[in-house]
């Protein structure tokens, strides 16, 4: 029987994704929507903007928008998916929490909080159980899992991939599709033959979010791998999919060759989840791949690819891209409540 | 009284950048054109497509194109500027320095060449000195001087102006516009909502010609500069301007805010050139500045562009942008020219 | 069992796009893909230039590419689909037919000839018939079925479902994407914060090309259509959809929840045909649909859609969409491959 | 001595566009900026984000902005150029005119009224006059004249030169860049790869606004001209230039060759503005041409280009161009201060 599913923030660029990808999931029914305050009441059809290249699910379009409130929420669901603005999630995330609910958040809010798992179940699934210990702290009936941002999923999965050879430091450029920025946030006359430096806190998040998915959980506490990472950030002017420019120095020796190997065949023994793909990770040969158009779609948008492996002046070089509201944000808060799901945690 | 002047490879997209610089530049005067066979007899009108946005200089349009061969081109010319592809630029070039013309080279042929000097005169104006060295080699009447990659010449004088605190590891990624290809190198199908990563050769070029603008030159040979260089070129949807992400490690600490010293002020004394513009180097205290579209056009398109500039995880980081067919190319030949010109070599 | 099918020119944008429709199709396998001389003897792998969003089918990836050639096709392929361009299409396609082989053409090429059938199966099916005054003209044992131009396609079923009113004079503007001109037919320098005006023959394609669709074939000879019509095509920075403008004058007078109607219930009793969507056409009430990027893919991107009806000064004004390379092209060869196969041809 | 003058709604992108063509102008001084309350009282270089790739003037960037309320403009300014939101307008306006100030407008709202004058001076300069019966009516010191809108302006002046053989019919396909939607009016993710028919109630302002600008003014009142227009209208992914599709049905036969020279030739006896460029029209022999990237600076943005002549199924056709913020919006409200001037209203 499907696990009763609202969504908090239904109507944003990653409420839509994660509507377009619960409909059809069977572990989840969705059986609750809100919206900020002006949405709340109205039919989702008239609520939302809807902007996804699938028509609206025909039930979702009828249902009623409630406002973000636990007393909106209705008792039987289970789990509920955010995709808040980060100051309205640091706001009601903890009162929903405390009201019983599970939380699978994409919001940046609390991500780098002690006792809040930041996880990628394909990366740090053993993270999860960070929860007893949240738990414990907080008192709370409910729980706070959180996904990492768009272009940090991109990247962190190939250094998991490539842990074995010892991570020392990293250099990483992204070039970021505007829909990071969600429906509202680039205008047409910013981005149109053009690139914008610097996206906002996106650098430092790239910085500390991979350390901690990096990190060794004891059971108690998390302590943060020791990789280096340094971030530079911009926006181009693709709808969907981040590109990103890696350099990895390891502290043993590396070739591209046995990069690929690990790469391609890596895997996750203690996870099988329903929207993770094998592989996960695409290795092209091609120098010129991955490119966001061509492939942010593999594995239903919940792959990463890599190409352009070679030997660097300073290490390992290479080139990762991921769909960024799928793989890197609806997806991801997906994927982790399927592993709630499979942990027992709903 | 004006130099006279050539254009070989005239129809090309640098070509008709060459031509829009020197029609109303008071030092040379237009006075021969060359294109491939399939262009040679027809006027300039009916051989280019123009794709510039100023009309054609109205006596440019009516000159007829010649061949691209030392015959063809009438002997009171004294300066050939050439933006040939390199292949056609390794066969002709040479036969156009022994024929007795002095070249000012945008073609990507004998740039690391030991005789051949590589030249931002802002950079590196004693390098020209080299052609002495050349002349003797290779018994030439003429001479050939090379202007480096677009991609190397954003970034170059940064590093020049910052070459006091030690200059040791230098990463570098690239957003590079589509004209740095030519107006048939990228099509619409292949960068609309895309970006395409690693650039051909390009990566190689900005690692070793910056070695080589940054070298010593004692009067006879020119050492290399050590510092390590490794770059990732990424083509993205913009028309003009390369944006590239920067990461300097220097044998000194460097703050931003010395950087940004030594960058606005950065002088080279024995350089008055009509085309190079003041100040060099504009330092944006905006983080998520410069940008392709608003910032390439500073200084007439040939300014370099600074911004970003923080303390990094490895460190300084910054963001650097230049006008890849002004200063980047047709530009830094008609600067080159200019050298050649003061320093007695016309 | 599937007829064996081969394509000519399949290294092209509609040729890759054929290979993805025929491939999972259940009446047609891929038994010959031909491509120019270059490409002949290689994989098709190696020779295409893939550029299509979803991978290439292993078993055609592998498959040997032949010349264009009669002598160079298997025998027992029955049908062909041929993406040529018009001069080698008007070569080569009658050879094709006399010797023996049936041809379903997207090629420009004989469109307009007397005895040959211009086909979109929900608008003329009947005039598939024309075939037998074909083989009976040409004694071939072959045939060739045309479909019309990717823009005639988008608007000529809107005409078909309202000529029931009285199709009187018709003005048509369009928004086309690139994919129409092919992979290499518009460069981005070109088209990048721009739209170019009045494509090449465009223009009279529309014009003529209607007339024949919509005209009246009575077993011998076929009667153009009285409409009038007059085009004017915009090439602007889109991948794929072409959106026209419509202004559309009747006999009877027409309002717009008539035409909504008319549209949305349009049938075409005889054909029932596995490509062709239910319903054919959408109708939007938002005034702002369809959009190329939203509503593109709409019936596995074989549907038309509609929007804006509205009075105009002049009559009926209204927008319409379809997927330029799949409804336009690929897909409407495929379609008149379904009608042949249904109707006995093969 | 330069007439002093102010900006209302100083802070959008037409009043940039305001303030770059004001700054250098010999015959205006800018002496006021207005912004909403938000902005009122800090500099105009923190209250506005510059987009205009020039930078913004110095002496400007230190101006306070202030509310715009005719309290807060000092009183020896004469003359106010407005680009108000047009519910703002329609709300202000009236009071500054009151209060003796003359407006300048491009704001939207009052540009039908009867004793409004609607200019293009050189299509319709004696229209100015109505001023003399709107201050009878309104009883004010002050004056409002308006310009039309940027899609009006660009197709409005090829009618006034081709009036000479009867306008008939119009119809008229809009190609228009996101500029004309303000700098927030069009998201990256709602135009790239993407093209958005029906613009709100732009098409109804093509179609009245000609109307009246093509009018007959006698002194006391102003009859509407009996030609008859529909308009549809389409926002594409173009930063700035509106290209439009006319087909034009006269009374008299008109060829292409008789249109392309009265287009241009043409000229307007009484108007002599600094802001008119000569000629007001260029005509392109190249039928692929005006292009929106490559012609919309002609003129210094305040040409009109026409191109693509033909003779249509129905009368001419042919295609149009000018720079929406430049001869649509900010030039255009700027060309009646200069109008204004001229004829002693200032």
């Amino acid at each position: 029987m499907a696990v009763r599913v609202g969504i908090l923030g239904a109507t944003g660029a990653v409420g839509q994704r994660l509507i377009q990808l619960l409909d059809p999931h069977p572990d989840f029914e969705i059986a609750a929507l809100t919206a900020s305050d002006s949405s709340a009441g109205k039919s989702y059809r008239e609520a939302a903007k809807w902007r996804v290249d699938t028509p609206i699910p025909a039930d979702v379009a009828d249902m009623t928008v409630g406002a973000t409130d636990p007393d909106d929420v209705p008792g039987d669901v289970d789990l509920l998916f955010s995709s808040l603005p980060s100051s309205v999630g640091a706001a009601v995330e903890p009162a929903f929490c405390e009201a019983g609910y599970v939380v699978s958040s994409n919001s940046s809010n609390a991500r780098m909080a002690d006792d809040v798992p930041l996880v990628i179940p394909e990366v740090n699934a053993d993270h999860l159980d960070l929860l007893e210990v949240q738990r414990d702290d907080r008192g709370w009936d409910g729980a706070l899992v959180k996904n990492p941002n768009c272009s940090t999923i991109t990247f962190v999965p190939t250094l998991a991939a490539l842990e074995q050879f010892g991570l020392e430091r990293v250099h990483v450029a992204t070039l970021q599709a505007v829909s990071g920025a969600g429906y509202d946030g680039v205008t047409s006359m910013e981005i149109i033959d053009n690139a914008i430096p610097h996206i906002g806190s996106e650098e430092e998040k790239l910085e500390t979010e991979s350390k901690k998915l990096l990190g060794d959980f004891d059971g108690a506490e998390l302590a943060q791998h020791d990789v280096s990472v340094s971030a530079s950030c911009n926006r181009i002017p693709t709808l969907d999919g981040h590109l990103e420019n890696v350099w990895l120095e390891t502290a043993e020796t590396l070739s591209p060759v046995d990069a690929a190997d690990a790469l391609s065949s890596y895997s996750f023994d203690d996870v099988d989840l329903r929207s993770s793909p094998d592989p996960l990770i695409h290795v092209f040969e091609d120098l010129e791949r991955p490119q966001p158009r061509l492939d942010r779609t593999l594995g239903d948008g919940m792959a990463i690819s890599v190409g352009g492996l070679q030997e660097s002046t300073f290490g390992l070089q290479y080139n990762c891209l991921a769909h960024n509201t799928i793989r890197g944000a609806a997806g991801a808060s997906v994927l982790n409540g399927e592993l709630l799901l499979e942990n027992g945690y709903l």
